[in-house]
């Protein structure tokens, strides 16, 4: 009875790896929810590290998988560990590390490409007609995992919007509480931090995700 | 109208600083209450640091306030800047950090102190009888602050309240979704990770305490 639903990680820490806020909302929610969850994260090394006090770049080197399990609290598992026969549903939380870690959006835009286990994997479930939630900027990797056409939202700002567009997206403005949903690819995305001024509002849109995600699974 | 709260972070992560889960389940319940937060940390070393993945700890150094900052989304104070006339009330989430930065009970038990700059800022909390939310672990601190006869939770590990009677408190047990409060010193206390099973429990008991801490203040 209970679904299953596989989480994404980038890090840990909205300049360099998954946006905290927004993980623990999703996890929060999904626990709420009764869903069995399992975190993931590429074994990696970070893009780099920010030092969150100042937003200069640190001279260290941090790996995805290992910070992630911060937020995991060490049940966290190397991505490639991750098979969509196991899930009933994906979610990948936002920050940058969605951006920089398990994609390139952030440095290429419109060029970007998407980690390869990472894609395999989403791949896997858009093929299997399984539900997938993006939160924030991991919506920016919706048209290399589906292809053109596919509606999504990264809330309202214009040249991130413009990008999505490019690389063949049908983007839908969307305001913080709510949520964009592609119904043919059950595709759910939400803008949480893209437009969120509290962290009330980023869980107003990340809980209505979670449960669109859990009713589509 | 807005009541005024002061968070006190350990770093970012349960094994060495903050439990993250429970910072960004007090920080989300304070916004959602309409609370005015401000996150503050020492600017110190971590007493060490922890690879959450294995458990083992990791050849290098990291700085409690800097890595609490990722919590915080860089909006964070050294906590020598947090004045008691500031603020309504304080709330000190849990995690190995509160008992390896913010004191040293994971090391010296019944013997331990409180990193200085928090026991003042506590200390004046309490004489100015504004409330405090201790979660978790933290309520190892409350002898030090209080002194004799404080009443609080951790739980009901019993060598950890066992240490904590011998330094003076008066421990009452507490399953996870309830509060345990010292009404005439206006310390609330719950136990969260420390009996949780799931975020969604820890936050059951933490929600809790956040509302009764905003309604004490």
């Amino acid at each position: 009875m209970h679904k299953k639903v596989a989480v994404i990680l980038s890090g840990s820490g909205v300049f360099d790896g998954a946006e905290i806020h927004e993980s623990v909302i999703a996890l929060l929610r999904l626990s709420q929810r009764g869903a069995d969850v399992q975190c993931f994260a590429p074994n990696i090394a970070q893009h780099h590290v920010i030092n969150h006090l100042t937003g200069e770049e640190m001279p260290e080197t941090r790996n995805v998988l290992v910070e992630a399990a911060r937020i995991a609290r060490g049940a966290i598992k190397d991505l490639r560990e991750a098979k969509v026969e196991d899930f009933d549903a994906l979610i990948v939380p936002g920050g940058f590390g969605a951006a920089k870690n398990l994609c390139d959006f952030a440095f290429n835009g419109d060029q970007c490409a998407v980690q390869p286990d990472l894609l395999a994997l989403a791949q896997a479930f858009a093929a299997a007609h399984k539900p997938v939630g993006l939160i924030c900027i991991a919506p920016a990797m919706a048209p290399r995992i589906y292809g053109q056409g596919i509606e999504c939202t990264i809330g309202n700002d214009a040249d991130t919007a413009a990008a999505l567009t490019r690389m063949g997206a049908k983007h839908v403005e969307c305001t913080v509480e709510d949520i964009v949903e592609d119904a043919h690819h059950k595709l759910v995305t939400t803008p949480a931090y893209m437009l969120a001024q509290s962290i009330a509002e980023a869980a107003s849109g990340i809980n209505k995700l979670v449960d669109r995600v859990l009713e589509l699974a």
